[in-house]
């Protein structure tokens, strides 16, 4: 058998003592835990990222892998903590709706309350609970403890808004729902909706025609072209070869997008 | 049994080449070892903020793991190489005082300096201790070594000034020691010297009376409203909920900080 | 027997979750490997850079670690991907010259082209070759498969200009071939050139004499001297004792250095 893996993702950044610390919590609760982190970089505090980053990772790691999730604004407030299992992947995090869309992606979750007191650190601090409950509990999973020893099982649990794209007569309406580190622009409109190439953009304000090229990968065209594609999720991305598109278009989060087709 | 753990700290930077040189010397040592990175971002050559950063995560770690340092501004010059164990952690640092703060939090140290030639590179260079002696030494403690069969047992070190608290009549002065990665503002004011709840702030040349909140935890205040609080490590902390207290108040290590009672 | 350790290298920076798509791959496939971050923040698709970090810290791993390299601008094109064994070691990388530099430190590799469909997932998308062929190749050979079982031996590949240096009657000039995160310059003048301490130095177009000194290590002169040394590669170095040598000059790669005696 191979030793459990559990993975971090938190908003902590990197020179932060508190991913240590969380790790330290995991390594004496279970010193055969495999620490694998994904990111300590999740902007602050922002779930939405985190639930998209989440949604975009998770479904690659083996049935089994505990995901632990620290990207808590509401830490010490009456939120919730959960575990739940999802497409046979087990997830510790805050009440927050940083699973949202992950949700969307797989199958229906089981959802307990993190509430037993026997799995928690004495006692529980008002500001990291991190520390106190989250890491314990993800240590205490992969030592073989069942989500229903935590607490009851839950029925509701916060949900973020999910912007969906919008088909039009000629184009389709969507937005753009994370910018990644190479400064590409992923949108919400899936492959699906795209059944002609587009040749007319929007992003914000400004659109764009000529200056507009849809490729299959960011090599198909020349350095500094604006591209639009359909990237490795199957959500269509707008791209500046050799480039950052989210500097070029000063877009962001939100930003809405409209690609069309001008015949 | 578990595979032995070595955690690394290092001010080398996320692009360095020598955080993965020192992972490449000691899995060459100890295949089997477990690498556990904790942060590669303490900020060049500054000690005071590894030394905060070591006293605030090590004590969680199961006894017995081995931590490797390398903040190392002495590189090269007489400065000795150290081997200490400390509250059944174990250290492999430069001696220059990064490992103070957890000297007072933890029980009296046994300290050996890392000569015996055995366990280092040849031949050492003058400019890479972390890859020439501290690494392969850690790696070798991971192989069941002992402390003592790398050198003399030494009874001085290193140790950095602490800045303490002052208790006023109706105040308490102290100042921040640490700033982390939300901007939250840790000082060196234990909950202990707190017997009321203060209602004044000052930090730096700037007072709070009515702009100033003392809370539980960040959530407990609107967004953007100044807040204090005991933080997860029993220190007061001073915090903008969901912003940067540090932007806000222009404020970093060394800034003094005074709270006190009105009345 | 230790588990299989592959490492990370990448351009995908530290808050993208390609990192963790990879790393889930990684797992799914071969749930006892043990993954060891080198660094994700290669500058974005900066080949040089990688070829750089990959000569200084490669040969540091034990004999069959397989080192995993994903940076890539050429993903989705006709660029090949590669396996390579060299010096005991296993690369799997895409064929852009990323690992030119290595290959003339150690001794003559065994390449093969990454083509058999059964190590890939399917279907293969056209932008993110380190999820669909890189990774999984990794994972497998992670599990005992051999090289060639991936496709056929080739014989030629991508190999990078290597900017040489050029020995003067009185000086010897190369360039700035790396810079740390420190902001130490790395050039290309490798301590064999250096038969004297060199008492001069040029750094693009501003020259020193009094101002530079040479020193054995960091530590041996003030904070703020301008300083030469050999560093941990033995290669010639340019650094700030306690600073940025890369700010003062404002220096980066290509930079060209002269150094020289003025007898």
């Amino acid at each position: 058998m191979s030793d459990p893996i559990v993975t971090l993702t938190t908003d902590f950044g990197v020179a932060s003592p508190y991913v240590a610390v969380m790790k330290g919590v995991l390594s004496s609760i279970n010193p055969r835990v495999k620490l694998v982190d994904l990111t300590h970089q999740i902007p602050p505090q922002n779930v939405r990222f985190a639930a998209f980053y989440l949604y975009t990772a998770l479904p690659y790691f083996p049935p089994g892998t505990i995901h632990l999730v620290v990207v808590d604004p509401g830490v010490g407030t009456e939120r919730a903590l959960l575990c739940m299992t999802i497409g046979g992947h087990i997830l510790v995090a805050p009440d927050n709706g940083c699973w949202t869309f992950l949700e969307t992606a797989l199958s229906t979750p089981q959802v307990y309350r993190l509430e037993n007191q026997r799995f928690r650190r004495a006692p529980v601090s008002a500001t990291f609970h991190g520390r106190d409950i989250l890491a314990p509990a993800a240590a205490h999973l992969s030592l073989g403890r069942q989500p229903e020893e935590f607490g009851p099982q839950v029925e509701t649990w916060i949900r973020l808004d999910m912007p969906r794209a919008r088909d039009g007569i000629n184009s389709v309406a969507g937005e753009i729902v994370f910018v990644d580190e190479f400064g590409n622009l992923i949108t919400n409109i899936s492959a699906e909706r795209l059944r002609q190439t587009p040749d007319v953009l929007m992003v914000g304000k400004r659109s764009f025609k000529k200056k507009f090229h849809w490729v299959r990968t960011y090599g198909d065209a020349e350095s500094g072209t604006l591209v639009g594609l359909i990237g490795s999720n199957n959500h269509m991305e707008i791209a500046v070869v050799e480039g950052s598109a989210a500097s070029r278009l000063k877009a962001s989060v939100g930003t809405p997008v409209v690609v069309g087709w001008a015949r």
